[in-house]
Formats: C-alpha cells, sequence, structure tokens
C-alpha cells in the first residue's frame, strides 16, 4: 500500500463504512421499515443494551491512554455523553436507552443483568474494550469512526420505528435524537485526529483495518439476533419471549 | 442455591451438557449426517481453526494460575497435546487440525492468518482466553469440562464425515482419533477437582456458570458459521467459497 493524502485516507474509511456498516445488515432494513415484532424490537433493544453499556468503559479506556491533557478534554465529553452531568443532568446516553427498554416492556433490571443477552453479542462488546485498551491510539481512535456513518442510519430509524410502530414514541426514541448532535461532533474530530496521525502506510493500514474491525464488530450483533429471534433458532439460556419483562403497575 | 454433595455438582455439569453442549446444535447435525456441502465443511474448518489455536494460549493462562507444582504438571500436558512434543513427535492437535484444513484444499497460510475467519468466532475464542485468564481458577477449570461431552460428538464426527463424504478420509480427520483418548483423561481430572474444591454455594454456582460460560461460546461458534454459510448471509470482509485455496500441485 502506498502512503495516502490525508482525504485519500479519509475517502478510503468512508468506502469501508459504504461497504460494512450495519445500516446495510437486513436486520436493519427490517427494524426500520416495519417489519419486526415487538418481541424482535425487544431482542434487538435488550442485546443492544450490552452494546451501550461497554461505550464509557471503551472511552475511558481510550482516555487512559492519551498522554495529552487537550485530547483529554475533548474525548472526556463523550463519557459525560453517555454517563449524564454530575448533578444537572442526570440522565445521560446509557439511561436513555434503558427508557427505551423500559417502554418496550423489559425489566430494567433484568436487561442490565445481561443474563438474557446473546453470547455473540457479549463477546463482541468485550472484544471492542479490548481492541482500544491493547492496540495503539491511533487505532483506537480509528475504531470510534463508525460515528461517520451513523446520523443516517438514526434518522432512518427514528422516521421508520415511529411511524410503523405503536408501541413506541419520541420520548423512548430520545436517545437518538441527542446522538444526532453528538456523533457528527465526534465523527470529525476523530477523523481530522486519524487524518492528521497516520502518515505511514503501515499505521494507515491500521487504521483502516481498525474501522474494518468495528464494522465487523456492530455486523456480527446483528447476525446473532436475527439468527436467533427472526429466524427462529433458540439460543440455549438466552432471553426469549415472555421473560424478563417489567411487571405490570 | 443449597449445597451440592460432590456427586450432586457433578450431576448439574453433566445436566449443563446435556441442555447446552453444541452436539444439540443444528449444524453439527448437518454436518455429520452428510447434507453439508463441501464448502460449509471449509467454513466451518477454517473457523473452527480460531478454537484449536487458542486452546494452547488458554491452558497457559490456566498455567501460569496454577500455584502447585503437581497441578501445573497435570495441566502441562494440555500443551503437549496441542503443541507436540519438542522434537520426537512434532504434531500435535494444531498440526492434526491443519490436516484437515489442506485436506479440504484451503491454504494453510490464509487459514493461519486469520483473515477470512468470522469476527464473532474469534471474539469468542478470545472471551474464553479472558475467561480463564481473569476469573477463578476453579472457574477456568470449570470451563474445561465440556470435554466431558466431547467423546460422544467426536464418535458422530468421525463416523458420519467418513460414511458422508468423499473429500475426507482417515488421514485428515487424525486429530479427533487423538482427542478420543485425551479428552475423557482430562475431563476425569477437572471434575474431580471441581467437585473437590467447589464446596460453597458460591463456589459451585461459579463452577456452573464457567461451563455454561463455555457451552454458549461453543454454541455461538456455530450460529454465526451457519447463518453465514447455510443461510446465505454474506459477511462482508470474511471467507467466501473460492478464497483461500491453495495452488494446485
Amino acid at each position: 500500500m502506498n502512503i495516502l493524502s490525508p482525504d485519500e485516507l479519509a475517502a478510503a474509511l468512508r468506502r469501508i463504512g459504504a461497504e460494512r456498516y450495519h445500516n446495510l445488515h437486513p436486520f436493519h432494513k427490517r427494524l426500520h421499515s416495519g417489519q419486526c415484532s415487538i418481541d424482535e424490537v425487544r431482542a434487538w433493544a435488550l442485546n443492544r443494551y450490552c452494546y451501550q453499556r461497554i461505550i464509557p468503559f471503551k472511552d475511558a479506556a481510550v482516555l487512559a491512554r492519551m498522554d495529552d491533557v487537550e485530547l483529554r478534554r475533548v474525548w472526556r465529553q463523550r463519557i459525560v455523553d453517555h454517563d449524564g452531568e454530575i448533578g444537572d443532568a442526570p440522565e445521560g446516553g446509557l439511561r436513555r436507552w434503558l427508557a427505551l427498554t423500559d417502554g418496550l416492556g423489559l425489566d430494567r433490571a433484568y436487561v442490565m443483568s445481561l443474563e438474557g443477552a446473546l453470547p455473540a453479542v457479549r463477546f463482541a462488546c468485550d472484544a471492542y474494550v479490548n481492541f482500544v485498551s491493547q492496540k495503539t491510539l491511533l487505532e483506537a481512535i480509528a475504531s470510534s469512526l463508525t460515528e461517520l456513518f451513523s446520523p443516517q442510519i438514526i434518522s432512518e430509524r427514528v422516521s421508520g420505528m415511529l411511524q410503523h410502530y405503536d408501541f413506541v414514541d419520541e420520548s423512548v426514541l430520545r436517545y437518538f435524537g441527542h446522538r444526532l448532535d453528538q456523533a457528527p461532533r465526534d465523527a470529525e474530530f476523530a477523523l481530522d485526529y486519524v487524518t492528521t496521525h497516520a502518515r505511514t502506510p503501515e499505521t494507515q493500514r491500521a487504521a483502516l483495518q481498525a474501522l474494518e474491525f468495528k464494522c465487523g464488530m456492530l455486523w456480527c450483533q446483528l447476525d446473532a439476533i436475527e439468527h436467533v429471534y427472526v429466524n427462529g433458532n433458540p439460543f440455549p439460556g438466552a432471553w426469549r419471549p415472555g421473560l424478563g419483562m417489567a411487571a405490570r403497575s
């Protein structure tokens, strides 16, 4: 691989998204077009909580590797976005996600226990935390670049879900509204960092592979959910419809 | 959970296998009954190499946590079985597995690169290494107890594959013949260790959960293979038929 200009590297990163980002996954098409049963949406929200849960771990692991106070000040905001401000705005992305699982009738403690989550989803999430802890800082930051592609999927998701499902409303989907502001800000910063710091063929290849890793990590979660809950292949010990529901008040 | 006698604990461990071990997975039934295409068998062997590859890592991580020379002497044999003796018998389980992928026409360097392996399979294997590194020694040893259930699946596999597929013979399946001797010896030792050392409700529960973890880790690998290669949902960037074949001599 020859060395790429920053613009060429940015274009190569975007091509990975165009080929591998999970907006292309059949389960997302199904979800957004109203073909999912409420139990399929529950399975998705319950499993996707595993991913929401590890985002602050992942960002803290990245933060712990940054030997530059300015970089840390910027990156820290991601943890604030997920965990909420101390004191005045105690919600944050993680609790907004739980508002969705609440809205779907799932018991919050059951969701948070991860007991019903599919092993493949848990392993993928753990792999992401390990990746950013063990690879170079450049690769850790490059793996966050799926944010470049998320505004489109989020817009499709919110409008599609509101239109097709009477069991969701804007209040339970509020997680996504916040991400529409946060993701482009984060992605722009990370793209600038990666195209500035990856200036050898080796580091450019590593950055591209980091984004491929991340796309695979997202995609395989949907494969697992689709295989078990759409195609009807029960997973021993995992959530099944009827389990883990909140008591009706 | 009340405390179980050693026999009750052994029975509870065996029940987990009877409910969750991957001999119950539809892909294994398909494989053993001759319904797989050669490309499905290739996909399985190529992906399963990820698991073969990490077995010595896993056993070395367990060994590194044993503060008892006698225990280490016993456990060390597992690494010898997989890596081969130095000098006089340079084969070992890992290379016997590669004899199978060779026999299926796959390029050995491609298989060993893991390039074409499914992310879900790689993440599951990494999760196993992390599990035995991070949990208690008791849990690490308990997670090896799937060996209790493997002789049956291996017998079914070897006889089924020899009967149904003209592209395998006894020579490429020699990995399994060796495991038929090794697995019962290993499982007996581990079962004795676990039933002797798990003498509180908490440690007994941990041992049972460790075996559930291991069963899930094996099952989700077959789910991923089945979803992509049997049900025809291509995974971006992963092996597909035609890729990674050895040059014909």
